[in-house]
């Protein structure tokens, strides 16, 4: 087709790699990795902290610099804009996150924003003109630590009033609420205000993402690209037992009801139940133990647990999930503890990617020249809510040893740079569709 | 004998419960109490905190008003000293702590502390003239809240390098050395300060400890205070694993070194070579147990327990630490996490009391007209340490359900009123002999 050879010499002519263009990428990953709250090379950066808003600041700066018009909405997604030549079209989307769990790595997310700016910039240098307008996306909190919220921002998009309801419940550890937050970020919002960002969908044309595969298979087959047919259906929960403590000395072990260590039986249960899934597919974690008060001589009299639950296969996963309920009810029993809360905080389904979408960038790295492969993202992204409202996908690039969530993190320029130029050629193309 | 005759006449003209002595005593412990950083009922009082300085103002106070005359050491060991009539005798001493571990209560060490003020000011308003000097002692840090060490003024004082050189490396949760947090106390000194505060054994003729029971035995049996016989052996333990982390849906199952599941396996080991002892003694908690990073999406890269054991009887004791050790390691190889520490910060014998200071106990509780029965401590106290420089007795009196280390801890004033006639009592007696 006539916009098929238009992109092909297009990609053909501006696709050359330059390695200044290449450090210059690499220096601005380190630049934002800097705003961070753990030392290097550690990245600590938390949804609306001040690192986190300095973080933003540079990002609308890049996406100036590019050339964009930028918008931020009420949570602070943050949108750079290019227009099309047909006025009134859908967009077609990119983007991901930029926070950052505690001490992790410097590429999650980052990869997928920096890269996102850098293909519209290759693509404007290249004298490209989109068809459909082009939105590079920034979401916020993809990470749910600070609220126990996963990709806050695409999820109030694909619209949710439960989560709009939980989100005036929410506070932080500090026991600040979601709002105050906010607002100590500058952004002075209500609840109605996240009513309203519901998006109706085929507000996008498509949305497409791109992101390290924070999974060993690509490197392992050294394979450049990863063309992600659907996402795993994650699921979390937070579990509270109560005993009654007491002192460490003076209370006898019949007389106990340990908190602690019902909490301590349940996240090995946890592991228990998802290898009786008896498939390689289903993954479970406690990632977060707290003991109350904490103290070496006091008997636990609170603990907090938080689950986490993966499967490709959601009824798989949801039936793991009931098994962990089951035992945390047995275990309340058996020791003595009240099991205060079993609280399923997201069950979320999983989700495919859209067909043409795929055409897309399989055609792109084709194109390309690159090797490629057809996988499953077991980790979740902003994608899997954007799915809801709009045609998606996902690129994915290899990450040394699979390696994610943790300092030793890292995709080389290279690895980044095909990702880039990958999802550059699919945006340019699904804007002429 | 004239000496015992002298103490008779004093208690039976000056013991008699006045409504109003007691209301005001219970005033002071509850303006003790509102020196917390938790909110009331919960106290929180932290070694070199404000509020511990604040504390430490206030109890100096008491002092001064009860007209004893004040000294601190260079830990801030506190010292009341009220001259006896024959100049040079070691002095009959009598003390205990007031800092708390997070959420605990009002009255752990604080009825030992003011209790033991109370009795020098019913001695003194009666006009009882001590032979020997008497000494109350608020000793710093008997909890082991802030840098892993327990009961460190009256370590101090029984002597130890090892201590010493402990503290020259010791540094809290937020890595601030003990020697800073002393000088943000006030306490500007050196490692060479501590060595210096050494007492040589016999520098006091006895020691004497008022305490709640925390344990229910007073309280079911209907008695008013217990005379203790012998203070149980407390070992504690700082364990961490390390594993490789990791993003929680990426990484399969079989690829995981998980350093949280580890820990939670380690801790139900505890439990479980416990009861193995086949003692009733035997009680062994996990009260700290912490994932790093932390994060419901990241599989635990590190692990930190803590693990206190306790026996009357020190070689079971060692025996279930042997096996605890040996679990540890098990665990380490099955799971392919690194043991990176598995360090007994201190495994203290058990102590006895002093047969005299017992008979003195015992005669003053007769004296009085008050029930009692000789028991265990379960719980060790500063008097553990005390009684390797000194004869040494505590003083129990009953708390409600036995419950201490949280905030429903209570202790009637009626029975605190019992157990400080008893204190003062005896410590005339000692005082004379
Ligand atoms: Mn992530
Ligand atoms: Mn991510
Ligand atoms: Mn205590
Ligand atoms: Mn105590």
């Amino acid at each position: 087709t006539d916009s098929h050879h238009s992109i092909l010499s297009f990609s053909l002519n501006s696709f050359s790699v330059e390695s200044e263009k290449l450090q210059s990428q690499a220096r601005v990953i380190d630049e934002l990795s800097t705003l961070s709250d753990s030392p290097a090379p550690a990245v600590t950066r938390i949804l609306y902290s001040e690192k986190d808003n300095l973080a933003r600041r540079f990002i609308k700066g890049i996406m100036e610099q590019v050339g964009l018009s930028v918008r931020e909405d009420a949570v602070g997604n943050i949108y750079g804009r290019w227009d099309g030549s047909e006025k009134g079209l859908p967009a077609v989307a990119t983007g991901s996150h930029i926070d950052a769990i505690p001490f992790s790595g410097k590429y999650d997310g980052v990869v997928g924003v920096l890269g996102a700016l850098e293909a519209i910039n290759v693509l404007r240098r290249s004298g490209f003109q989109p068809k459909r307008p082009l939105e590079v996306i920034m979401f916020t909190s993809e990470e749910p630590t600070r609220f126990g919220i996963s990709c806050l921002g695409s999820r109030l998009l694909a619209g949710s009033e439960a989560l709009v309801n939980t989100l005036k419940l929410a506070a932080d550890a500090q026991n600040i609420s979601f709002f105050d937050a906010a607002k100590s970020a500058g952004y002075n919002l209500s609840p109605d205000d996240l009513s309203k960002m519901v998006l109706a969908e085929g507000s996008y044309a498509a949305f497409v993402e791109l992101h390290i595969e924070q999974g060993p298979l690509l490197e392992e087959e050294g394979l450049s690209i990863g063309i992600v047919t659907a996402i795993a259906a994650p699921a979390s929960i937070k579990v509270e037992f109560e005993g009654n403590g007491g002192h460490a000395g003076a209370v006898l072990m019949p007389n106990r009801n340990d908190a602690g260590l019902a909490a301590a039986e349940l996240a090995l249960a946890v592991e228990r139940h998802v290898l009786e899934s008896g498939s390689i597919d289903t993954v479970g974690t406690v990632g977060i133990l707290e003991l109350h008060p904490g103290a070496i001589n006091s008997i636990p009299s609170k603990s907090h647990i938080e689950i986490d639950i993966r499967d490709i296969d959601e009824n798989r996963r949801n039936g793991v999930i009931e098994k962990v309920h089951k035992t945390a009810i047995n275990i309340s029993q058996n020791r003595q503890v009240k099991l205060s809360e079993f609280k399923i905080i997201n069950q979320d389904p999983p989700a495919l990617s859209d067909k043409s979408v795929i055409d897309s960038m399989k055609f792109s790295t084709e194109q390309l020249n690159l090797s490629h492969k057809f996988m499953i993202s077991r980790a979740y992204h902003d994608s899997l809510f954007m799915a809801r409202i709009s045609p998606m996908g996902m690129i994915f690039i290899p990450c040394y040893k699979g390696y994610s969530h943790k300092p030793e993190e890292y995709a080389s320029i290279e690895d980044i740079s095909n990702g880039v130029k990958v999802l550059a050629l699919t945006l340019a193309k699904l804007s002429l569709e």
